[in-house]
């Protein structure tokens, strides 16, 4: 196809595609005169993975490329793939390692994978960004005087625990190891909000149901 | 307490303190001298909202205005009261109504809402921004060409009315309406990295059982 179909069947811009191209996010189309390229199937799976990259993920752009480079390297095995570039989308702040609230914190969130018997997360430890995450997101409870104790952390790792299974196996669905790269950093990202919009509907049901029910 | 002792306790610096005060975001001490004043528990516990809002949820200081006029409104309902609160949080870009994604995604949105029964989310429709929210994310997932059906996004529905239970457990454990408010806003937005950090990891975690684990 041109850039023109491949720009209809993504709903990117042209303008946009020829920026991904000199970004190098995207690869070169196969020349076939002076001025025009022709892309293929290839180009429109990595231009909507650049797309929900960038403009779901709000991933930059350089940070972009370094996940892209993860997708392409067919040298590493499959989980250290996949890994690579999940880990290298952005996971929020560090925790601030000399802060009061980080050692307790620490602690806690390793008690939690302990009991829940998550070896591959203990044994990663602080070198997974999702680890650094949690134990940033659990100092933020011990600092503000929340619940932030393994029985008040275990109902959000057993929602997490059971989506994981139907997550995989839309990963494990696609046909070849890049495309299961691929299909694993979108939709962690884009299914982000879909779980963040329907835990606030949710507690907006439960809230209803407990306290009342006014109609707009 | 004096502001150095409030200061100390909130992990908030005297500056930061005074800049809410300045902001309204604080109301006033009591006065015990030309130059002094006295704060006590109460300002406290609004100083770790305002810095749950502002350093956790990074709401703008115009936001966190809005947020705590709905918190301390007791002519509210408490269902009202503790929703005008949460719904003022930011919820992300609005759905492009215009789209053509945009009515499929509210379509799969209507038909979840109605095979979960959340008859509030029903009432409420459009009005609510997690709705809006959830549109948006969902015409994300068809604008990429990813799954959207109602299949695939029970799972998640399921994850979070499993947590709303105990969520709003620990805000009816509160003991006044206004505490019950400010700790539904607090939790709602301390607990969102805790639920995306523990879902790579037990996404690492299935994918390293499934694919194979590759130790560090």
């Amino acid at each position: 196809m041109r850039l023109g179909e491949l720009s209809e069947r993504s709903g990117v811009s042209t303008a946009t595609v020829k920026y991904y191209l000199r970004e190098g996010l995207l690869p070169p189309g196969r020349r076939v005169s002076a001025t025009q390229a022709e892309y293929d199937e290839e180009h429109l799976r990595r231009l909507r993975l650049v797309r929900a990259l960038i403009q779901v993920g709000r991933v930059p752009v350089a940070t972009a490329r370094e996940v892209l480079a993860a997708v392409d390297d067919d040298s590493l095995d499959p989980t250290t793939r996949l890994g690579a570039a999940v880990w290298t989308l952005p996971h929020g702040p560090e925790p601030d390692g000399g802060a009061p609230e980080t050692p307790p914190a620490r602690r806690e969130v390793d008690a939690l994978l302990g009991r829940l018997g998550w070896s591959f997360a203990v044994a990663m430890g602080e070198l997974s960004p999702a680890y650094r995450m949690l134990v940033g997101a659990v100092a933020g409870l011990v600092r503000l005087g929340y619940p932030h104790d393994v029985e008040h952390l275990l109902p959000y790792a057993r929602a997490a625990g059971q989506l994981a299974g139907p997550e995989v196996d839309m990963v494990a669905s696609r046909a070849t190891p890049g495309e299961q790269v691929e299909a694993a950093v979108a939709l962690t990202v884009l299914f982000e909000p879909v779980l963040l919009a329907l835990r606030r509907l949710a507690e907006a049901e439960e809230s209803a149901r407990r306290f009342g029910f006014p109609l707009p």
